[in-house]
């Protein structure tokens, strides 16, 4: 006697939601109470619209194919269940014997399935609903990190690593603003680009503390003075005292609309390039906006990304067959011990759902413009070994 | 008897500028006619400076790591020299016993290399004069192509084709702004993420043709009737029919200082993205301007590139020490056949120096909004294979 499942992704695409999506569907393959795998296009849309996809149907050759490939394969959404849309996704998976529903994202995406659980509950309904980790942003709680961060990561590292050296090159100021919307750890990355004193970035600029641009700019010209030259990394999200973000401070000054986007656009890059302009007289000013690329670029990969990424999606296939739970979604935890390791654990959906993880505060420098020595050595292992670089002597 | 040599590095950094400056230096190391090995900080400045790096004390070892590193080593700079520093210049050469002169960089530095063989001549100064070509724009007259395309083709390729996979993910429209300020191969190489109908980029924009933003609309709003979704390419130096810089006209509006500048600023894709919203009344419509990740990214280099950067630092010592000409660049030329393959030619500084080359004709399609198979036939053994993508069947 069998039962089917329904696997789909949602939120912001990564470089491993793929591997954890194969993870889990060749888990899933592999178990005997297991029947059909449908796969859910765009997520909870993809229920509503009767859109699937036949995951037992696929070969395991491009199965491992698409592991390896950027993006969501199946395709993502951003939607919040209303009861309505709820009552209608229990209609369609009573329809298709669906027992088990495994969704992959965020903290927004396990909000999600924290309302369908609940709606189904509610119901009398039976479905096991678990959730997969998944965010760049590395900000879901009850987590030591999350998939995608690690690539994301890397390519913020190996960007800025380059960068340092264009700007070492031509000099001046450079100001590379990197996703993160209230978490810093991306950004915060960027640090580990650092190879020899004197290295950039110079300066990292996170959510998590509040911005004061006359500050930025005093910073800026005494990194110029320091080191000739000044390559800072900021987040997206950095907000003032009230925590308005800068952005928004500066869109609504121009745009009628009053339309705040933080990503996909280089408007708080051109606006701290200019004010450095402005206030500090420094003539080659640059700002560049990582955008989508940080987690889209194909080939940036960190290894223990990929890998626990992979086993997330075991797990949670493994956790939901095992029916000691009705719902969770699966925490990633480090070992104890100087050699890195982690385990995956089992935690209720209300744990990581909605609300996002911050930098603690013993990640960040007491002036607000840099990282901690801890914090290299908690993403360090996350990230993996970047490319050599070499100097010629003496410069 | 010897006489000793002096080379440095100009204009924008690539990712291959290093490996024609090693090629060119363990080319001289290993010729017995040549003693010492200066190399000048920055470019003529380092000259009018004083301030040098010898390369004969380079340890192999390290000159091939320096070779792998993206950015110039040396440093570099954008100055024209006036005749009172071709004067400095040859004062310092004479002290220093500089007969041999290499200068790797672009059409502007290959114009510096004219003005100083031309000064040098008048002078009745003995300096062979040799450049060597760097550009990531491609746009060196008297050449097929030119070291520190490829990789950089390389990278915008990539960063497509995981954008291109992130956006049908997603939906909407997205708008990827390449490097080039008048040529449009960069922006043109994004056409090399292709890989079934229907992937993107749906739309590429180049500087050869002029840029009418009602057309642009209406070419995205027909992209995404047939694609439900549009991702397009657009060159950061796209310009109307009177040939002014469409970021300029919009910069010109809202800028006091009428500073116009082009990379290391979102505003061009900012500027396209608030159109396509407002005229066509999509709302998901997101840029990102690649700026100067395209040149510097750890990792991301073409292998024909990389080899053909060292070979023309190799070839460029090779035709000076022969003597036969007093100055020169070295040309990449394609042979002919099916198969690829280069040979390196020496042409006159006033070939290649200052003028641009552009996009020709028969690699640009009727509308003005795609390349065509011509240009993906001669770019693609340029940049090589691309990682691998793979889709779930029906997606």
């Amino acid at each position: 006697m069998t039962s089917n499942m329904l696997i789909a992704q949602s939120g912001g695409p990564s470089m491993v939601i793929n591997r954890s999506l194969v993870g889990a569907v060749l888990t899933a393959r592999a178990d005997r109470r297991v029947g059909r795998i449908y796969g859910a296009r765009h997520g909870i849309q993809g229920i509503l619209d009767g859109r699937y996809v036949d995951l037992r149907a696929e070969n395991r050759a491009n199965l491992m194919a698409v592991a390896a490939t950027p993006s969501s394969a199946l395709g993502s959404v951003r939607r919040k269940p209303t009861p309505e849309d709820c009552a209608a996704i229990f209609r369609a998976l009573q329809r298709l014997g669906v027992r088990w529903f495994f969704y992959i994202g965020g903290n927004d995406s396990a909000e999600t399935v924290h309302i369908i659980d609940r709606e189904a509950q509610r119901a009398g309904c039976e479905l096991a609903c678990f959730h997969i980790p998944k965010t760049i942003d590395n900000d879901l709680r009850s987590n030591d990190h999350t998939p995608g961060f690690g690539s994301a990561a890397k390519f913020v590292a190996c960007a800025v690593l380059g960068d340092d050296l264009d700007n070492r090159a031509l000099g001046g100021v450079k100001i590379d603003v990197v996703m993160g919307r209230h978490a810093g750890f991306l950004t915060a990355a960027a640090a580990l680009a650092r190879r020899r004193p004197g290295d950039g970035p110079h300066l990292i600029y996170l959510p998590e503390r509040p911005f004061d641009l006359d500050r930025f700019v005093a910073d800026v010209q005494a990194a110029v003075k320091r080191h000739g030259r000044c390559v800072v990394a900021v987040s997206e999200g950095i907000a003032d005292r009230d925590g308005t973000p800068i952005v928004a401070k500066f869109l609504q000054e121009t745009d009628a609309h009053g339309n705040v986007q933080l990503s996909g656009s280089g408007a708080l890059g051109d606006l701290l390039a200019d004010a450095v302009r402005a206030k500090a007289g420094i003539k080659r000013v640059r700002a560049d906006t990582f955008g989508y690329l940080q987690r889209s670029f194909p080939g940036v990969v960190s290894a223990t990304d990929a890998a626990e990424a992979w086993q997330a999606g075991v797990q949670a296939v493994r956790t939901a067959l095992a029916g000691r739970l009705r719902s969770g979604s699966i925490a990633i935890l480090r070992k104890a011990g100087a050699r890195y390791g982690v385990r995956f654990a089992p935690v209720p959906l209300a744990a990581v759902a909605r609300e996002t993880r911050h930098m603690p505060p013993a990640f960040i420098n007491r002036a607000g413009n840099d990282v901690t020595a801890a914090f290299l050595a908690y993403a360090r292992p996350l990230v993996g070994p970047l490319p050599p670089v070499a100097h010629l002597r003496g410069t």
